[in-house]
C-alpha cells in the first residue's frame, strides 16, 4: 500500500518524534509548529515544512495534530483562514493524538461535519486517538495508541488505520468502542493512574525520607520489589535519586492532564477525590517555580523544610520504615486503581480493555494488577452482597487500611503532610464504614463501591 | 463561700492569664511550670510559686491543670514523684483545662482511680473542661469552658463549680451531660470549625490575591460582610492584611487540635475529610518554617509564587471576583458545618447544644447558622427523604454546589490550589449524586448525608 503525505501539526518533544518516525518509515511529511526553530530541525531530518497549518495541509490525505491543548487543536485545525481543516483534500483523516476532553474532541467532529459550522466538511473523517509513552517511544513508532474510531468510516479509510499502526506498537495499538471521544476517555482514565502514580512515588519517597531514609538506589529498588509498585515510580524513581536528572516530563505535563480529568469529572457530576488531591499539590509545586522542572522533583513538596518539623521516632528500625511506605503505596494506589475503573465504566468503556491497557502502559501497579479484576466485577454486579468477599488469597480492604493508617498515625507524629494517604484513608474507610458487620472480610477491590452512586 | 487555695499546672500564654486572673479575684495560687522565667513574673503578678507539680498541690484542694498535650498532663498529674495527682489531699479536684483526646482523659480518670494504678485516688474528682476564647479572655476570666462533668461527684464537690465560673464567662459555661470526655469531644468538634475555618479564612484570601485584588480593608470587609462569613475570619482577617501581625496564635496551636480531631476519628472510624486536608496544609506551613508565626499567615502557601502562574482572566470584573470568593467561602463552611455536627452527633453530643456553643465561641459561620438546624434535623432523622427537603427560604444544595464549582473552575485555569475548596466540591457532589431526581432541590443542610453510615 503506497504511503500517504502526511501534514503533521505540532512538533514538540512528542510531535517530532512522530513527524521524524514517520519521515524514516518513508512517508513525505510536511510538518508545521509555532516555533520556527523546530521546522529548521525537522527539514534537517528530512521533512517538509509549512509556515502555516493551512499551508502544510494542501493535498494531504492525513493530518495528524500532536499540538498541547484543546485550545491549540481549535486553532490550527479550525479557526481562521490559516486552519488546517479547511485547506484538506476531500476524504482526508484527521488524526487528532493530542490529549484532550472527550467533551472536546465531540464538539470538534460537530463543528468538522456541520452543513452550517465555520467548515463545512462532513467528508472528514477525524480520529480520536491520544498516545501515551514519552517522547522515546514517539521517536521508535512504538507508542501506545488509543483510537476511539472503529467504526464504519474508518474502516473503509485508506489510510488512518496504516498511519497510526506506523506510530504504535503493534501490540498497544488500541482500536476502541465508543466512537469519537472514546479514545480520549480511554486516554483520560489512564492519566487518572498515571497522575497518582507520579505523586504517589514522590509522597512514598518523600515518606521515606522524613522517616530518615536515604532517597538512594537501595531504598528504591527495595519500594520497587514489593507490592506497592508502580511503573510510574520505575520510571521516575531513578530521577529522583539523580538530582531530578534529565528532565523527562516537565510538571506542566502532567498538570495539563490532571486538569481535564477534573474538569470532566465536573462536567459529569462524577467524583475524582484522589486526582483533586493530586491537582492541588502539582498547583502547589508550579507556585513553588517547578512548573518546567522534571515531574519526578515534585519530591520536594514533601522533603523541602523538613528540618522545620520533628524527625522520626528512634524506636523505628529500617525495616519499619520502608514497611510503612510500601502500606502507603498499597493504600494509595488500590484507590486510585478504584478511582481510575470507576471513572471509566462511568465513561462506558470497555473496563478489561481499560485494565490491559493500563497495565501495559504508564498506569500499571502491583495494586492494580492483583485487584483490578475485582474492582471491574464489584462495578458489573453493583453492590450485590456476593460481590464483595475476597478471592482465594486476596487481601481485604481491611488490612490495607490498617497498614495505611499505621503510614498516616507515624506521619502525623513527624508533621509530614500525605495528601494522597489521607484522602486515601477517607475513602478506604468509607467503604469500609457501608459494609456493616461484614466489614473486617471484604475485599480490597470492594472500595470502589465509594464511587458507585 | 470561701475561695480555696490552688494549684496552678501550666503557665503558658493561656494558663498565665488564666491563673493571674484567679490570683485578681482573690484566690492564693500556686502556680507551676517548667519555663523557670515564667514563675517570677508570676510570682510578680501576686501569685506563688513552686518548683514542681506535687510541690504546688499540697494542701490545694483544687489543681488546675492547663499544660498543652495529653503527654505534658500525664507527665505533670500522673508519672513519676513530683507529679500532682498523688500529692493532692483527699477530695480535691482536677481541672483538665488542656485540649486532649477524649480517649486521652477517660484513661487518665482511670488512671486516677484505678486501686492498683499509678496513683490509686479515687477520691480526687477529674473534671473534663476544655476551654476556648484566646489570651485576653483566659486573663479577664470570661472564656467558654466545656465541662463534661455535671454528675453526682461534681455537682457535690465544694469548690469545682465555683474555680470555672471565675474562669468563665457566666453565658458561656457549659455543663456537658456525658461525663469525662464530654468535655473534651465538644472542644474537638467546635475546634473542626475553628481549623476548617482558619484555613477556610486563607484560602479565601488567597484566591481573592490570586484573583487579583488587594488583600486590604475593603476585601475583607466585604467578604465579612456575606455569607462567607466566620468567626475565624473576622478575627484572623484583619492580621492577614497586617503583615501576619500580632502574633494572637500561631500555626503550631491549632495543629494540636487538628492532630486531635483526625486521630480521634481514626480511633472511631469516622471520616473527616475537610479537616483531614486542613490537616496536610498546616504541615506543608509549618515545614515552609511558619509554626510559631501567627496562624493567619497561612495565607502565605496561598499566595506565595503567584507570579509563577497564569493571572486571573481580564474579563473577571471586581464584583465578580468578590462572588468567586464568597461562593468558595460558602461551600467550605457548609462542608466544614455538616462535618462538626456529623462529629458531634456520632460522639453523642447534644446537637442544639453544641451548635449554640460553636455559635457562640469561635466556630460560628453564617453558613452554620443558616443550615446548621437543617443538618442537625437530616442527622436525628437519618436518610429519610422527607428530611432533605428545603425550609422556607432556605438555599439548595445545588445552588450553592454551583457557585463553589464556578471558583473551583475559574482557581484551575490560574492554577490555583483550593484544598478545603475541591474537597469541598467533592463532598456536596457525593451527597447530590445519591439524592437522585430531587437533587435539584435538596436543602443544603442535606449535605450531611455523606457522613451518615
Amino acid at each position: 500500500m503506497s504511503k500517504p503525505d502526511i501534514s503533521f501539526i505540532g512538533l514538540g518533544a512528542m510531535g517530532f518524534g512522530m513527524a521524524t518516525n514517520l519521515v524514516k518509515r518513508g512517508y513525505a511529511v510536511t510538518g508545521f509548529d509555532v516555533w520556527a526553530p523546530t521546522l529548521d530541525k525537522f527539514a534537517a531530518a528530512g521533512g517538509k515544512t509549512a509556515t502555516t497549518p493551512a499551508a502544510a495541509s494542501v493535498d494531504k490525505p492525513v493530518c495528524v495534530c500532536m499540538v498541547a491543548t484543546a485550545q491549540q487543536a481549535q486553532a490550527v485545525l479550525i479557526d481562521g483562514p490559516d486552519a488546517a481543516a479547511a485547506a484538506l483534500p476531500q476524504g482526508s483523516a484527521i488524526l487528532l493524538c493530542s490529549t484532550v476532553p472527550c467533551g472536546y474532541v465531540q464538539d470538534l467532529a460537530r463543528q468538522i461535519a456541520d452543513p452550517n459550522g465555520p467548515v463545512k466538511r462532513p467528508d472528514l473523517l477525524l480520529v480520536d486517538c491520544p498516545v501515551s509513552g514519552g517522547a522515546a517511544r514517539a521517536a521508535d513508532g512504538t507508542l501506545s495508541i488509543m483510537a476511539g474510531s472503529p467504526d464504519a468510516a474508518f474502516n473503509a479509510h485508506a489510510h488512518a488505520k496504516s498511519v497510526l499502526a506506523d506510530l504504535a506498537d503493534p501490540e498497544k495499538l488500541y482500536l476502541i468502542a465508543g466512537g469519537i471521544g472514546a479514545g480520549s476517555n480511554t486516554k483520560m482514565v489512564h492519566q487518572v493512574l498515571a497522575a497518582n502514580q507520579i505523586l504517589s512515588g514522590c509522597e512514598g519517597m518523600g515518606l521515606a525520607v522524613r522517616l530518615g531514609l536515604e532517597a538512594n538506589e537501595t531504598t528504591l529498588n527495595t519500594l520497587l520489589a514489593s507490592p506497592g509498585h508502580s511503573w510510574m515510580f520505575g520510571h521516575r524513581g531513578p530521577r529522583m535519586i539523580n538530582n531530578f536528572q534529565p528532565i523527562a516530563s516537565a510538571v506542566q505535563i502532567i498538570v495539563k492532564d490532571t486538569a481535564i480529568i477534573t474538569s470532566e469529572a465536573r462536567r459529569m457530576g462524577f467524583i475524582v477525590p484522589m486526582t483533586s488531591a493530586v491537582e492541588n499539590v502539582m498547583y502547589d509545586a508550579m507556585a513553588r517555580g517547578y512548573a518546567l522542572d522534571d515531574d519526578s522533583s515534585i519530591l520536594r513538596v514533601y522533603t523541602n523544610g523538613r528540618e522545620n518539623v520533628p524527625p522520626a521516632p528512634a524506636s523505628l528500625t529500617a525495616d519499619d520504615k520502608i514497611k510503612l511506605v510500601i502500606d502507603l503505596l498499597k493504600g494509595i494506589h488500590l484507590a486510585s486503581a478504584a478511582e481510575c475503573l470507576a471513572f471509566a465504566h462511568h465513561v462506558n468503556l470497555d473496563l478489561d480493555m481499560v485494565l490491559g491497557l493500563c497495565i501495559n502502559a504508564a498506569g500499571g501497579s502491583a495494586m492494580l494488577e492483583a485487584h483490578g479484576p475485582h474492582i471491574i466485577a464489584a462495578l458489573r454486579n453493583g453492590t450485590a452482597a456476593s460481590g464483595w468477599a475476597p478471592a482465594e488469597g486476596e487481601e481485604t480492604l481491611e488490612s490495607i487500611y490498617k497498614g495505611l493508617e499505621a503510614a498516616v498515625v507515624i506521619a502525623q507524629q513527624i508533621k509530614a503532610p500525605l495528601y494522597l494517604g489521607t484522602q486515601a484513608l477517607t475513602v478506604l474507610r468509607m467503604a469500609l464504614r457501608s459494609s456493616g458487620p461484614k466489614a473486617s472480610s471484604i475485599a480490597a477491590g470492594s472500595v470502589v463501591k465509594v464511587w458507585l452512586e
